[in-house]
């Protein structure tokens, strides 16, 4: 048996044990879990120094050694994390409807758990306990397959979390980590139905494709961010300028940054040279439509370094960086359907005093969440009041937008009857 | 371009005119397409009569000749049918939810149509009609690939279809059908991302299977059903009997239906003799296992013609015919780890007059729909209340159980801000 199959066999046996566990006792694990990472923090730090000197010894650029490294206050971090998704409402068994059916039988649908989910994620250590936590809240056992750069952080803290879980009386394997190199336990895991119930990949676009295109367990998409900012004709460009620089500038790397400005014609000539002028002190390089970069070139920025004339492949990316795209848009519609065409359906806004042209764009564009003067940023589970994040979905099956504990949920009917047959 | 990406291209331009049109000009496009399919009625005829005779000439066996069968009786039920559809509710715009944030950003979560529906039958042609009008309904385009064996009846229902969508001043391409022959098409709709949002599979194990397997668009699994009856040591028997002949033999081709009887031990001596007797007079084959066939040879039933020894593959057969297997337990635990096991977490139904053991399985039976005491044929849209389904779903994202119209929605969030940044 494959290690794949093997872990995710003894995470169903224990999915069964966790989802008829009360809700205390799934708290008591989060929380031991939570104090065996606190407690095994020198454990987990030093398997993290070797992640990080192999890392760079392979050459893993700044950002990305930058979200592998764990120090005391990172596990800090991770640990109060688990404590807050410990202090979250258990959602299992909760009724969600019900009714007496026209022949008596009593019908209740109650929130179950999905029961073992997959989670294919990169090298980001913290992801683990995130996801170890989530599933605890909401019954589920979890396969973790973290990026290979992280191998060995993310294993001390799975250790640390199993070790927590069995002190609280629950079946060790309601979390595991796949530890084989190479991809055949993670298509293995994708293929693993009737054990798997989910796959959740986190990560970048490849990692998403591959498990969309490869995975017969059903997938949720999460985390693709390529956002816009529309500086509507009717907008307070003042208010425009501010909630660019917050959605690109302030944290360039998450998905609910802002990647491209469309630019109404109509504010272009005044609005333009602001943004130009404003990125360049910023730091923001930018890959500009002809009239942009006209403007760049006017207002003396060095081409190549500050900005560069933006192709079509530049409205489909998502830089993850402080670089932006600039286009002038007729209008509206255009606009619009700049967004439908290359958005990828998580968070877009537009910025305007003009209640009409608000209004269409919250219903004609199509994603997750719709802002009307607002920065993207706000697109965020804690943000919206759904406590800890498992990740966001960027599809329209089961979750949209900001995953919290009850996207890890189904639901059952019960139903109780006297000997009711149909007629 | 092929067949498939030119009517999923189609199909999308037109859901986006369908999302933003009122609920009374979808109720419209629904009533004017039943008057089409009504006033049709002979068209639609002639196409089933020629579907009919190439089928006959093909050698279609009769339970699926049955279905592929129109006449003005059952065009009558298309129609009224499609008519209570337009009687529904029509859940677009629905609030979902909202707050304020912290922030001040107000945030309304609606409901929102998916967009494009990929459904992929077999020669059903109701089906057809059906599907249209719950898309319709709640704001979704459909591609149909209907079975090739109805290729003509479906070709002539969506075609009267698209004339009454258009009377009503609706895009016809809401509606379309798939009409080349082969795979290839079904093949591209299933990877046609961007374009469709999901795949429903309407049939039998194949079909659902080479969607699941081959579909990089999420799919909806529906229908499998391999359902179970546990007679329990504390079930009253005369019950037993009842919701058994009922969740077999009233309607035993439907995904409701059981194809497994499990005996408790404790009653099998009374219980089993008077279970073979009845499936003799049923007309029911047994697949028994060893104490099951002894007391068939005992009864006197013509081995071969009335019972045969179950394999290991009865218990995963959902024989949609009058044969039912038949299993010992030694109690409940293994009555549940059996349904656990083999079932397809449908309907699953426990007899038993004893509290504990009721609940046992209302809690550890992972399906659908559990029943205590009531026939697994309940399981339904209609009986339900949900009003026209769309199918039974028997995966646990997004829809489990029967999918009503909420099963064809998602939602998104709007929020409404004065330039709020985050800090």
């Amino acid at each position: 048996m494959s290690e794949a199959i093997e872990k995710a066999t003894a995470a169903k046996a224990a999915s069964v044990l966790l989802a008829q566990a009360t809700a205390a006792e799934r708290t008591s694990a989060i929380l031991k879990a939570a104090q065996a990472v606190d407690e095994g923090r020198s454990a987990i730090i030093e398997a993290n120094v070797r992640d990080m000197e192999r890392a760079r010894g392979n050459g893993m650029p700044a950002p990305m050694l930058d979200r592998l490294m764990l120090d005391d206050e990172r596990i800090d971090g991770i640990v109060s994390a688990m404590r807050e998704v410990a202090s979250q409402p258990d959602p299992i068994g909760e009724v969600v409807g019900g009714r007496t059916l026209a022949s008596g039988i009593r019908l209740t649908q109650v929130r179950v758990p999905l029961g073992v989910i997959g989670m294919i994620y990169e090298a980001r250590p913290n992801v683990t306990a995130d996801a170890i936590c989530l599933t605890l809240r909401t019954g589920n056992a979890v396969v973790l397959r973290g990026g290979s750069a992280a191998l060995e952080s993310c294993a001390a803290i799975v250790e640390a979390c199993r070790r927590g879980i069995s002190e609280a009386g629950l079946p060790a394997d309601c979390a595991s980590l796949l530890v084989s190199e190479g991809h055949e336990q993670t298509i293995e895991l994708m293929h693993a139905e009737g054990l798997v119930d989910l796959i959740i990949p986190r990560g970048g676009h490849s990692l998403i494709r591959t498990c969309v295109e490869q995975s017969s367990v059903p997938v949720i998409q999460t985390g693709e961010g390529n956002c816009h900012v529309y500086v509507h004709a009717a907008a307070d460009l003042d208010m425009a300028l501010l909630i660019i620089e917050n959605a690109k500038v302030q944290r360039p790397g998450v998905c609910n940054a802002i990647e491209t400005v469309l630019v109404d014609e109509a504010v272009a000539s005044e609005f333009l040279p602001r943004l130009v002028a404003a990125c360049s002190d910023w730091g923001v390089f930018l890959h500009g439509d002809h009239k942009t970069t006209s403007i760049a070139e006017n207002l003396g920025l060095d081409e190549g370094r500050e900005y560069a004339p933006a192709t079509e492949a530049d409205w489909a990316t998502e830089y993850d960086a402080l670089e932006l795209a600039v286009r002038v848009v007729p209008g509206l519609d255009e606009a619009i359907s700049h967004i439908n065409t290359y958005g990828t359906q998580h968070s877009e806004c537009i910025v305007t005093s003009d209640v009409a042209a608000a209004d269409a764009f919250l219903a004609r564009v199509d994603a997750a969440a719709v802002y009307v003067n607002a920065s993207t940023r706000f697109t965020d589970g804690g943000m919206f009041g759904l406590g800890a994040e498992i990740g966001i979905s960027t599809q329209k099956l089961h979750a949209r937008g900001p995953m919290g504990a009850l996207a890890l949920t189904t639901t059952k009917c019960l139903l109780r009857g006297e000997g009711q047959v149909r007629a």
